[in-house]
């Protein structure tokens, strides 16, 4: 099989430009057919890669861009201002196949406009889906969408859960993976103008596992493999489990503060705690990819680490060499 | 000040009748101006209040009644078709003025439905939420509208948002509340398009301190204390509080089962952790009132114990002494 290019936006994320860079060259190691084009400032980004090794520069190549788009700014602005940012100009390589895959932990709603009108999407795509994997009890979940796709229609959710169903399938392993929908209830006839009217056509459609609605109580516990949502209710459950945990982490903390006894068995627990609660952790899974594009895009979290961002790259390795686009452009 | 009369459907929830009766009872005995009416099977009713002393027993009527509508029935049909049902009668009692207020923790739909249709909305009130306390660090929050107000419109949102002030200043004792509309983002220009449209009409509303968007993650945190969302999007969060918090729990039970080291520290940390979580639990604060009636209306969690009927009970005279429904009908 042919080498395998990434375009890696070094520039994006809290953590850039070291741990961007750390990733890909942890990544290079692991992967002998990958190729990283690093994007940023050159300078930086060289003198950052220092000396790994032959081995590893030759599959090394930079793209030097003066721009950054900052985290907070407004998206569209910042793509069609911002022409020499590391973010629009990684994206160009994928538009231009110079790269097979982008990934960034830069902002997202940047990533989200670019990957539609940068890379753009595949014919037949309406709208193109950020699906997450989230913690669950079983392991994860994809949720989809949590993209910039607010007020959907039936017909994009009913896209999204086949994507998602491919991508569980042929990229996360899981055969025949199970599809609900968001619900206020488990009954057919519950749910929102937008749920009641998409239940059907989910239900019709036979080259997913639907296998109902499921309410967000459920989600944790492990349910469902995809969880089909628009993209605002998308976005509260993936920030509100981050909200709850941190909150019950805060919660926990003081209770080991309290007192001696309880200080003392913080300290006899807290090993076999960090250990469940890694299981609990999606890094190992990398990062979000956006599907539906002509091209392989992947977000990953704002305060990405080297290892999310050697995930994420291998991650894309994974799309390519189980085809994941030829088979949503087959099945769109 | 007169008599104060609360209509409590001893049928409804997955303790009936036993933990509502136990409820009731405490509650006289905490205040003496109550007066209960306990409705359901009247046999089964007086051989659970059995003999609490004259001083009680003279403020507890019966009536009997020989249907209940279970959790899972349409609430729509069980309305209309079981009249002689716990549930139904209970409200009647309300609409008819024989009671100040009625207290459940039956079917939730049917408590919606029959809250809207046998009881009725306040003149001006387009539609009536439901508006559960959750847990915060700081103490708790107002959402509303977990209900059955799907698909809201902008001017539903609003009166929410100055029901649920109200509600938080005259009841819970929150000076000034803050109000917060859930969003993707902190921006004004981000949502969809029910935020899009609301946030503006809630920004210009002077009778409520707006301040803003709240996204999901700083929920938990205690960032506004009346949060403003559609009821679909309530219910999700609402849920999954619930959901995460219990998966959280599973993960570290088996954290502290899974070595002797742990055991033991969960063994001397267990009661500092217990008391700190005990903060993050509702029962305290009553039951979730569902505003905007004609009457006042508390609908208690399904599995609500003793205390949490008391408390529901003696909140329905604080929103009397509070003159709650006399302030939002002022208002709206």
């Amino acid at each position: 099989m042919a080498d395998f290019i990434v375009a890696l936006d070094c520039m994006g994320g809290d953590n850039a430009p070291e741990e961007p860079v750390k990733g890909a060259i942890d990544a290079l190691k692991k992967d002998k057919e990958l190729r990283v084009i690093l994007v940023g400032d050159e300078a930086t980004l060289r003198n950052l890669v220092q000396d790994p090794g032959e081995d590893i520069t030759s599959r090394i190549e930079y793209l030097h861009t003066t721009e950054v788009i900052e985290t907070a700014e407004p998206p569209v602005k910042a793509i069609s201002r911002k022409k020499d940012s590391s973010l629009v100009q990684a994206m160009k390589l994928v538009k231009d196949e110079k790269a097979d895959a982008f990934v960034s932990a830069g902002n997202s709603g940047a990533i989200l406009v670019g990957g539609q009108v940068i890379i753009g999407r595949m014919p037949g795509v309406k709208r193109a889906p950020l699906a997450p994997l989230i913690p669950t009890e079983k392991g994860f979940s994809l949720l989809i969408d949590c993209g910039a796709n607010l007020d959907s229609k039936p017909e994009n959710l009913v896209q999204f859960a086949l994507m998602g169903s491919i991508y569980m399938e042929h990229v996360m392993g899981k055969k025949n993976p199970t599809v609900a929908i968001v619900n206020v209830g488990a009954e057919e006839e519950k749910g929102n103008a937008l749920v009641k009217e998409t239940f059907p056509l989910l239900k019709a459609e036979e080259r997913i596992n639907f296998i109902g609605s499921i309410e967000a109580r459920d989600i944790p516990s492990g349910y469902a493999d995809v969880i089909v949502c628009d993209a605002f209710v998308g976005n509260v459950i993936l920030k509100l489990y981050e909200g709850v945990a941190k909150t019950i982490g805060h919660v926990l903390k003081k209770a080991f503060k309290s007192n001696v006894l309880s200080m003392l068995g913080a300290g006899l627990s807290i090993s076999a705690i960090k250990k469940e609660l890694k299981s609990f952790d999606t890094k190992e899974y990398g990062g979000a990819p956006m599907l539906g594009l002509n091209g392989m895009v992947v977000k990953t979290h704002g305060s990405a680490k080297a290892i999310e961002f050697k995930t994420s790259i291998l991650q894309c390795r994974t799309f390519r060499d189980q085809r994941l686009n030829e088979i949503i452009r087959d099945n769109i």
